[in-house]
Parts: structure tokens; sequence; C-alpha cells
């Protein structure tokens, strides 16, 4: 057996995360249909994250265990043919069979895309999430500096979760502009449920004045859900890079 | 009466170019329906050029006469409200009633764009032409800046076009890339019917070795549309500026 690491992209728009589930179309579905079309075999595939419904996915990293002797270039294009035209295997190679796609990870990079012109942008539609009023981005990428080093990020998480400890460490967090789409760029070593998109609500919370300028810094105290800011909506995030030793 | 200048953008895919056609979707019917129903009076509409089904517009520019009293940011909001999302108003202004979009322009510009990597691109799909090979863009780029300058431009003219004079002013052509999307820049006084797609074409067989790399002058001094390259597909091309004094 060989354990083949696939990097995949997708667009989230049709799909309900990753993650299989019963009565929904998910990527970890397709991928797992396109493996057993070309190696005749159903095989279990680990991914490095969850995704939510309708979040994209740039880079995302999942493993495949397969007796199959088919070479890692021919398996793209093979997997390529059985995929949907919003979901594309980009690169494939055999990796230890103890690699572990999101154990392994040393952290993930996210982006929340927003696109602030009034007209909406039929090239960004479901790719960004338009936000018709002109955002001070100077405001943003100052609060956004708040969420860097270590810290325990409870109040950036979702309501549900059972993950216990959620001291995360953020070594990467600013807000940008270029020609009307505005981004948020964030890395950390590991990311609660929804923790990017309570963020990026959180910033746009401060950027709005409904939220004080100094408020993450107080969360991040003394975490409270309720205090923090909106879960900003899914189109507007994108995996961005996994990163392995 | 006020004639209205529209800027539109619209992804291409779904309709058969710009021109009303019947048994065809185009993008003219579609303007021209959400003019009418917020306007409540179907008008004339007059656009910059026509776009081929499939082609895509970053920026398209048409005129309207109205008798309508909607202020024209009001406007813009409105006419979005009626049409699909891979199609947006993106400004409007009143212009002088002799203007025209099509005759008062001074020059267009276009962009082709090639997705260049062996893996295709799901954000590209349909937006970009794919190419596996890998291309040399220096190769491109130097028999690019053979079409500079004003030629008979014959040889890049689809057959069936009844234009008499085929002379026209290149003032921009080069080829470049970027995260492996390769990009083909022109922009001339005016366009024939098909001639990027066909210079594209024409680049394409001078780097695949197909056409010598001295092809593009001796086609600009004895016109041959046979001996010119091929028609490169429309899913790669943008309409990206039109320029008026």
């Amino acid at each position: 057996m060989r354990r083949l690491l696939l990097t995949i992209q997708y667009i989230g728009t049709r799909y309900h995360g990753w993650q299989v589930q019963p009565n929904a179309v998910t990527v970890q579905e397709l991928v797992q249909d396109a493996i057993e079309q070309v190696t005749g075999v159903r095989s279990p595939l680990t991914g490095c994250s969850r995704t939510d419904a309708g979040v994209h996915a740039e880079m995302f990293c999942c493993v495949t265990d397969t007796a199959s002797a088919i070479a890692e270039d021919k398996m793209v294009a093979a997997l390529n043919a059985w995929l949907p035209t919003d979901v594309a295997v980009i690169a494939c190679r055999e990796v230890a069979a103890a690699f572990h796609p999101r154990y392994d990870a040393r952290g993930k990079q996210y982006q929340y895309r927003i696109w602030n012109r009034a007209a909406r942008n039929p090239f960004l539609e479901g790719r960004a999430w338009h936000c018709r009023r002109p955002l001070n981005v100077d405001v943003m990428n100052r609060a956004a500096q708040d969420f860097l080093g270590r810290h325990d990020f409870s109040a950036f998480c979702a309501a549900g979760s059972e993950v216990e400890d959620r001291v995360r460490t953020v070594t990467e967090s600013r807000v940008s502009e270029e020609d009307g789409l505005v981004t948020f760029t964030v890395a950390a070593d590991g990311f609660l449920y929804n923790m990017v998109r309570i963020m990026m609500g959180t910033l746009l919370d401060i950027e709005s004045g409904r939220l004080e300028g100094n408020v993450i810094p107080t969360l991040l105290q003394s975490p409270d859900r309720a205090a923090a800011g909106h879960t900003a909506p899914a189109c507007g995030l994108y995996l961005t890079r996994v990163y392995y030793d």
C-alpha cells in the first residue's frame, strides 16, 4: 500500500463543506468517488480540516491509501477526469505511512475576501462577500494586529464545538486592500470552529463602531462569544495554505 | 430625454454574446429587460461593440435614452436588482445627446487569458483557456511586438466579415505571465471580427513551432487568413477597457 497526499482546490458554493454527511453533497464524497473510479477500490480519505458549507479552498490536503501502481502525475489527470469542474486535484505525492494531514500540519492560512464597491462584481459572485459601505482598512488592520500571538480564542469559537483546548497561536493577521478587494489574511497553528468568520465579523463590527476598537484584547483575556462580533458569511472564506515540515 | 452611458461587466459563458438575436439569450436583451422594468419603457440600447458568445467583459459601454428622472447612482442599484448575478451595471452617467458608444470610442483593450499549468484550475473554469503544455512566454511576447503599429489586419479577420477597411492601429501588444496565468494584452483603435482570438492563435502557433517566428510581419504585408493561426477559444477573451476622450 502507498499513502498518497492529494492537494486539491475547490469552489465551495455547491457543496456542504468537506466532510461526508447524509443527504448532502460534500467534497470528500466527490474525491472518494473519483478515487474509486480510478483505482477500483473505495478507500478512506482523511482531510487536513473540515471546511464549512460554501467555504472555498485554494489549497486543501488529504491522504488516501492505495494498492494502485498508477504514477503520481497520471493520478492527478485521472482523478480530474472524474471530478466536476469546481473541484480539482492539483498535486499528488507519496508520503510516509504514518503521515497525517491534520496532525502533521504545522499550521494553516485562511483569507477572507470582501468586495467593497457599491456595485456588485459578477466575477466575484459567491467568491467574496459584498460589502457596499466603504471600509476603513487602516482601522481593521490595526485591530487585526491584536490577534497575533498565543491566546485563548474561546470568544471566537462557535457554540456547539466540543474542542477543550482553545489556545491557538496566530502568526499572521492583517487586512489589506487592492482594487476594491479587501482581504483579511490570518495564519495560525490551528483554528476553532468558525474562528476566522467570527474574527472577520469582529473586525467589521469594530470598523462600523458597533464594537470598541480595543475589544479584541479584552475578549482574549475574558472569553465571551456573545461579546465578540457576528459570524461573517461563508462565501468570502478561503483556505489558502496548509503548512507541513 | 436624457442619454445615459452605462458601464457594465459580465461573464459571457451563459450568453450568446452582446447583440440581441432570435432564440438565444444575449446580454443586450437582459439589460434592455432591466431598463424596461425600472423605467417602464422598452428603449433601444446601443453597445460599444459586439462580443462573441462566451466572451467576457470587465468593461463594456452602452447608451440608452430615457425620460426617467431616476438619479444616476439609484439607476445602477435599480438595474442590478433586475439583472442575473453574472451581469452587473457598475456605473451610469448622463452624456451628450450626440454621444455614440462605438463611434466615439478612441479605442479598446482586450485581454486573452490562458491557465498554463498541467492541472486545471477550478477558479478559472470557463474564465481562461486551459493550455497544459508549458508556454515560452518570451517567444510569444517577442512575436506580439510585431502587431504594434498601423497595418492591414485582413489576415486576422474571420471569413464572413463585411468590413471593408481592415487597417487598424495597435497601440499595446504584450504577453506576460503571473502565477501560471499567461495574459495577452492588446489595445487598438478598433478590432475586426475574431481579430484578438486569431492574433492569440497565431502567437500560440508560433510558440509551438507550427508557424515561423517571423510570420506576423509577412501576414501584415500580404494578408492571407489561411496562413495565420487558429482562432483561440472564446472562454479566454475579455473586453477590458473602452477608451473615450
